[in-house]
């Protein structure tokens, strides 16, 4: 018989709100239809590998603190193995059918590159094997571009030619990988695509590395008629002092330079947006507007810290706005909702991995069941549809075609009489939005 | 005989860093030669109108501090003359030829926008007889577009069409202003362009708003046959809870999605810079290597304060760094060095005006002799250039000019050795800059 | 008659959580007994004067937008009267029954001292009249120590000992006045006690004029027999770079230095708290464990701005703690809840400030209800209860005593087996703190 | 023959600043005479043992970066005991006599409590020897409470009875080996004594644990008559998200409530005093006129990130500020200035180690300078002495005295002529500063 890694947990079951087990959902019900799809449907939730079954508790103060029954804490192709069947598991358990990874998460970097991608490719076997015959598979891959020291000055980035040919196979392998295993998308996370000091950076030329890197990748990525979407996850700094796709302006207006706009969408970070100064309805926003909205790291930051916590998610204003972004994108499909989110460092029990993604999942339910009944109940949409009616005809409408040039805006605002504007009506849709809630 | 608004205070002079009189440059030496041109022709300095001749000391919780002779606190058209002529005596008396204003800082409002234009026109045609003879011209103009409530809720992007077109008649008529004083740019800072709540706010169209009226501006401009610069100001945030041109890579993004990239440069504010989470170096060089740096507001804020405190510039290091920009930018002009800094509202003293313009200028000048130093002494670029010295040739120059895909660069990585990239040297970098200042 | 001036708005009356009527409280029903008390006690609201009365809008980027009815903008004896009428009338719709107030708000500043105490007693005189025959009482007055420019440097801590003799009268003129309106507190928020800058400061003698000052007027309240309780105001900075009395910790430390601890409570405001790097909560626990929990100023900041927004607290996560440290502090009387917040600047319609306070009084009362179902239901405090265990018997009985020392402990220590601790089970604290809002 | 670790540098001398060596020193002169005593005696600089023979290269993002030759990367006693001989060796070809240490970081964690001890006294017992004919000490010495997961939730403030006592031993013998060594001084540093959420936490049982904890260090100190001083080290967070030991502030606090005022002293690390919102020069100000100023940690973060970067600190502003305060505490001794600062993980060169701590130590030795130089001019201090001259005297005098209650001020008001005060004269302030650097 198969080893079981989490003998005490059953299936997560739904409870309903009035429920007080720590191990069944309250507000997560994944057949029940919300505004118009099933709730699985709309929040297509995928477990991080990296997080959950390789976050050790180390933190830059301190020593590993999580002691799995089934994890010796070595990096052996075996222990590989085994992670990722307790993966496999926990997603069963969870209810869940996708999962994140970055290729030296799941298999041990060899000593060389050759050895590197033959581990890849054994685990991968793996996972398949394990995949057959169920729904599960990865939401997006990527390859993990921040942790050797070989890439301690960035990787498409780097001052030195060799690591920029290191990443790119990498890259390349580690997108294998994800078609292999059927993933839905790519991720990039240019952790230290950035600089520490400006003082020894040349940022034009390696910015300019950067889009050749990434147009490498689109090539590549067609090529091999691999259909995922690739998608640049934006971070403002840390590790580096800048990183340089720092929140979702930025990397559109990169995306648009280097004329990539068409071939990569966004993955939003809600820790990220904290530490680049937006919330993260603004960051989903910015890139809902823009077309490139295309998944999102479900997980918070604390407000008054200035580095990346990666805490589950569970603020329910801030998954209401989450929702309403989602929403009127018409859902993230194939993009989902990773819980790039780790466990309290002092959180040691292995039960501690469910009730963290149990909160972090019902929190998002709990906000789609907002957002859908703040847009089904209309109000706040039409404060905002009104506040902008003037556009809608007569002086706006010209406007916004473009007909008027300053001359004949001139000409409109001599003959006005002084135009004072109506209330913004802050406190009310602040009202109405938390009376949904 | 005229009025002498400054009786007290001589021209102020060169004397050399062993000066201990306040009311001497101990720096600044406008015909002294520095790195291949004078230093006024590197350091084109402007007086800012609102905040040395309309600046009253107020703040969020606190009355007016500033009771200079020659004002009376009103907003007549006889003392908006008044404050022009003191303007011209203060600029001859640093010996200065540059100076920048908003519309209604320099004329008062009236009932309405005809009594409005026709108040600017009696002031522009002050400030044009005071000009005569001078080589004094304004650095640039602007309107005002965030001061009056009819503008609360943006001017461009005000959900009320007539807003947008007053504040079109507004441009227009100061791009006029500008144009007949022979201004040498007009800047835009978008004050109230940006979001309170996104609760109440339709992103994407206020958006669109800006990005036609900003086109409709470029075309006037041609129309007008103005040849100043247009340029954009970015600040994160304040009055707005996020202004639409965060950032310089956001405005970057904004003109270019536009199609305005080439309409356009930027006018980086050191103060914004901190706000939106940046140094003011990076500010320069993200703009700098996008080719849209244009002008430099000189001021600086606090490190620990989270809003614009527009303080006057005095900090070697930084300055230093802005020079370093400036220099390999070679010179900002027609751009310049406006002093959008004010004097603080415990500083009542007529002097203190004098005292503050020549402490920045005096540490914009060290920064430029700083900054001239460490590129002639070489250094400092020689550590940049050898880190990248890889991309120079062979793999790296082949990376470089786009022809090698990822299955060539896997080759690549396949037969290195392992790549440990060379020691940043960053602390030898820091070592080799702070020697130099 | 008299001249009604909110005639559209009738008593805003309880309509429970399924009502849409922005004009009714959906979960603040002042009868209703929760946790052992009428809500009406535990939340002890009160309109602040000034925001809602004196709030015309401006900021530091724009001139007021405010145009109340009855308001003419001026500051005449006679405007001064009718805003207290306009007050009481709001008061008694909203169905509260404590205002707060600073001097200058309600009565204008004279050409002297006198004066200005004369029309002081003007106003308090129309005050207590419409006061007679209600409950209506002030929650808190106070001095307005930072808005006149005699004020630029501090008061109790300015440089010239003239300022300190005049904030020490008119201190003692606005004790007078809120015991003879049968006030319950007297604030003390030192928006100038601090610097601007420490190379013109002279901290420690700054410091030592502040102790002195409190302890004054400590003495005179003891000598007019007023019985309200002294409160100190923290806030980090803005208007200064550095407010002296930063966080509850820095007032509590200062306090204790200068002997005043006994005769001085705190009043917490979340807006400030945020500001100086805590959440709300933190600086209420930090309050109440020290026994200085006096008053709450409701109000919430932006996570992202760096300034004093004072805007309505409505987020229901922050009341609950909120409420969850007043329950275990057993209610904050004679201490209450001051509404510090202040209409957005946009929201123009006289409407909107009785939306605004309603949400206010609605958030804070769903808190009260959120609060008191986690301390009945009981799980969260038992899961800290239990933490905590082993100090409630044997060794860590023995520790808390105080009776082992170090050498005893040692001895502990060898004998024992490697102890590691129980997991912090904080995701599971958050998961019963979010399934009870 | 004895290894040489380092055999490429020697000696490192000073050289003037002129110098363009990278391995001598431009501005400290050890033995010449500033402002009444020689540098060395101002600058009792220190090497911390963790970052400089312990630093690895590693953060949260990425694996070990350094590969020095003398060390294999394991944490055994041979390697201590080589990692001991290159501290010896380093701190001599610096010219310094004095470094820090943790016990963990000299000595590897044994199975036991007993067999740490055990290794401790090993490698306590070679520094001692190495120590021998030198005047080679520890400036102070402190106990790791917070790298081990026994020490995850605290030590003192530790839920767990057990790890108190077990924190209890390690202080003991922490104690006790600084005073073996002829240390100076002793350091608390509670970096997990904290909370990371308010959920899970007794805030007031935690303090008075700690409390009582710091009461017992002082009497064993008195105990075992080790005459060195006892320092607290604020931070306000980081890795917890709140550590009671906020900033200066809040230490004082702390140590007044708990009767330990007298017995402990600060030690004040200029990034901490950032993250804390407030400059390094505010923390030494504050912590100086309590009278608590001990010793410093000598580094530097970076303004715009939210965590502890421990950098060298070079800016010269800084260090003229860090030395103002420390001339005016008349020096630091028996404290002094730890090199609490790490390279960067990207500096990988041997001599970086050397490189970091020369610019350093030149950054500080600049700033000694320059405040000197400041305070012997006298125009700085004499602008602060004339801005409070009015306590000096009559009204001021008796002010200070405590001799006039409100009722005597206020009569002082009645009579006076509105007092406006003079200008702050901030910018005259600035300009003074930075023309003496």
């Amino acid at each position: 018989g198969e080893v079981e890694f989490f003998p005490n947990i059953s299936k997560i079951e739904y409870e309903g709100p009035s429920s007080k087990n720590p191990l069944a959902f309250k507000w997560y019900n994944p057949e029940e239809e919300i505004y118009g799809k099933k709730m699985k449907d709309w929040l297509r939730f995928s477990v991080a590998f990296w997080h959950t079954f390789r976050g050790d508790g180390s933190d830059p103060f301190g020593s590993p603190t999580k002691q799995w029954p089934w994890d010796d804490g070595t990096d052996s192709l075996e222990m590989a193995f085994t992670r990722m069947r307790a993966n496999f598991e926990f997603l069963k358990k969870l209810g869940l059918n996708r999962w994140c990874f970055h290729d030296r998460d799941i298999a041990p970097e060899g000593r060389t590159l050759e050895e590197s991608n033959a581990n890849l490719d054994k685990v991968v076997a793996l996972a398949k094997q394990l995949q057959e015959g169920t729904d599960i598979r990865p939401l997006w891959g990527t390859a993990q571009l921040f942790k050797h020291p070989r890439y301690m000055h960035g990787a498409a980035t780097s001052p030195d030619a060799r690591i920029y040919a290191y990443a790119a196979a990498q890259v390349k392998k580690a997108m294998e990988a994800t078609k292999e295993l059927g993933g839905e998308n790519y991720v990039f996370w240019g952790g230290r695509e950035g600089y520490q000091s400006l003082l020894n950076t040349d940022l034009e030329r390696e910015l300019n590395h950067l889009g050749q890197f990434l147009k490498s990748a689109a090539e590549y990525k067609k090529k091999i008629e691999f259909d995922g979407v690739l998608l640049i996850e934006p971070k403002p700094q840390e590790p580096t002092k800048h990183q340089y796709d720092w929140d979702a302006a930025t990397a559109i207006g990169f995306l648009q330079k280097y004329g990539l706009k068409d071939d990569f969408k966004l993955n939003i970070e809600c820790n990220h947006a904290t530490l680049a100064g937006h919330s993260c309805y603004h960051e989903l926003e910015v890139s809902r507007i823009n077309g490139v909205l295309g998944n999102i790291d479900a997980n918070t930051g604390d407000a008054q810290t200035g580095w990346d916590t990666d805490q589950f998610l569970m603020d329910i204003a801030e998954t209401t706005q989450v929702m309403l972004s989602v929403l009127q994108n018409g859902g993230l499909a194939p993009g989902g909702f990773n819980f790039d989110a780790k466990l309290r460092r002092e959180s040691t029990d292995v039960e501690d991995l469910f009730i963290s993604h149990i909160a972090g999942m019902d929190a998002m339910a709990r906000g789609l069941r907002n957002a859908a009944k703040i847009l089904e109940e209309g109000t706040l949409p039409s404060i905002v549809k009104e506040r902008y009616a003037s556009f809608d005809s007569a002086l706006g409408a010209s406007i916004e075609s473009g007909e008027l040039g300053f001359e004949e805006l001139e000409q409109e605002a001599l003959r006005m009489e002084e135009p004072l504007p109506a209330s913004g009506k802050q406190e009310l849709a602040e009202m109405v939005f938390y009376n949904s809630i």
